[in-house]
């Protein structure tokens, strides 16, 4: 399980709740979703992304996320979810996720999402500012090596 | 069914979603709740009172809430939810909830909320103010009449 | 708003839940998700899936999905979800999804997933039965001609 | 927050979810009952209700509950959430439930719920089983003493 996540600078983990489950007795869709969220906010709480959003006005927004479904996930269970940035652009990057299920020590899921620069007092999309790609290259760097 | 909510001057329609169902194949107990606030919000809107907030800083903020579940409810179908106020005090008012099953026609829940009068600038509780009482009163008085 | 969800064959509403917008103040991600579950669901309703899969075992499994954002939801609005099959494979199709606000009469998402034939006795992917492929023909083709 | 959580035999711990806030920028209302949910069903696993429940047909069924708000909760925290059984009566029980932040090391909310016993097969009401009742008298007589 360590190994799954190896690669991923930002580990959030939750247990999973009886209540999420769906009437098919499998953790319902959407919370893969909820789960690369609180993912993705670990990692920007690791950026200082909101303090530096605070400050400026410019912060992330999602444009796009996918999930692919490895394994239904049941109550009970603990899941770990790794978040990465495997691509910087130049007003936008690349997040991955994995979702680990602890009882089957695998991999449940894995996604990704798009997150833009919004300079939300423009209201407009904006430059990623260099300041936070340079703390993105630490986080990933400090990683798996 | 138009029977049941004839003293409730607000009501509000939502379609029971598949996948509010839980592992028990009924619709999760949290989601009656989720209905409640819904209605809640649209009594809310006709009193204006969140536009009365952005101009004086007191609002509503809710204290306490419980839930009687009489029916459990399945996908497909439609409820009905309806609001009214039983009570109004000084810095507070009662607000009774009733969920209606569509396809049943019975009454799924019944439900209630204490709302407490709050000045969101002082962040302390205050006198629910006299022309929100008014309103409510017409709104109220209006029903059933 | 017609014109946009012209070739979708299926088409549910609902209104936009108050409690469903989150501390950035619109509509948060994952509702999406719902939204085209709830889509998803409908359709399953008129191919009757859930009956064939009761007497055969062979159901439909969601093995991934995709949302791209157009433009925040805000309480209060109704949507409009649009669900469409646009490719159909030996052991899966592909669902089509759209979003659209009835407010700005925009589309505010777009999706898709992947459902992949699945025996639930035998525990496998599955061949997807004719009798629902040529179900998902005439519900296509119904469409919009 | 021992000595707050030290009366309640059943302890859950989650992480507060940024997505779970609301647009008033605190957790939402209906969080509080997942809350519950979470450690009634962590309560139910060490009376091996379920098991009980799989052999002779007789669950437990939530007939109501209710919360009171103490202090809105924010992320980022960790909420511990205790479950302890304050009455037994012939075909139910009440549990009671209390919030803790983290954070806060303060009492967020205060809740309870009437849990029914239920006979699944026969679809009705039935007498708490002496077994039951027993595993919750050890459950509840280990605690804090």
């Amino acid at each position: 399980m360590q190994e799954l996540l190896r690669t991923y600078p930002v580990v959030f983990e939750t247990p999973v709740a009886w209540g999420e489950m769906d009437s098919l007795q499998h953790v319902n869709n959407i919370v893969y979703f909820r789960y690369f969220e609180s993912a993705r906010m670990a990692y920007f709480d690791k950026l200082d992304f909101w303090t530096y959003m605070a400050e400026t006005g410019v912060g992330p927004i999602l444009a796009s996320t996918q999930c692919k479904f490895r394994l239904p996930l049941t109550y009970p269970d603990n899941v770990f979810v790794g978040a990465r940035i495997s691509e910087v652009g130049d007003d936008r990057f690349v997040m991955k996720y994995i979702v680990v299920s602890h009882r089957h020590a695998k991999i449940a899921a894995e996604g990704e999402g798009v997150i833009v620069s919004y300079d939300y007092r423009e209201l407009r999309k904006t430059a990623l500012p260099e300041e936070i790609k340079g703390r993105i290259r630490v986080l990933e760097k400090n990683d798996g090596s």
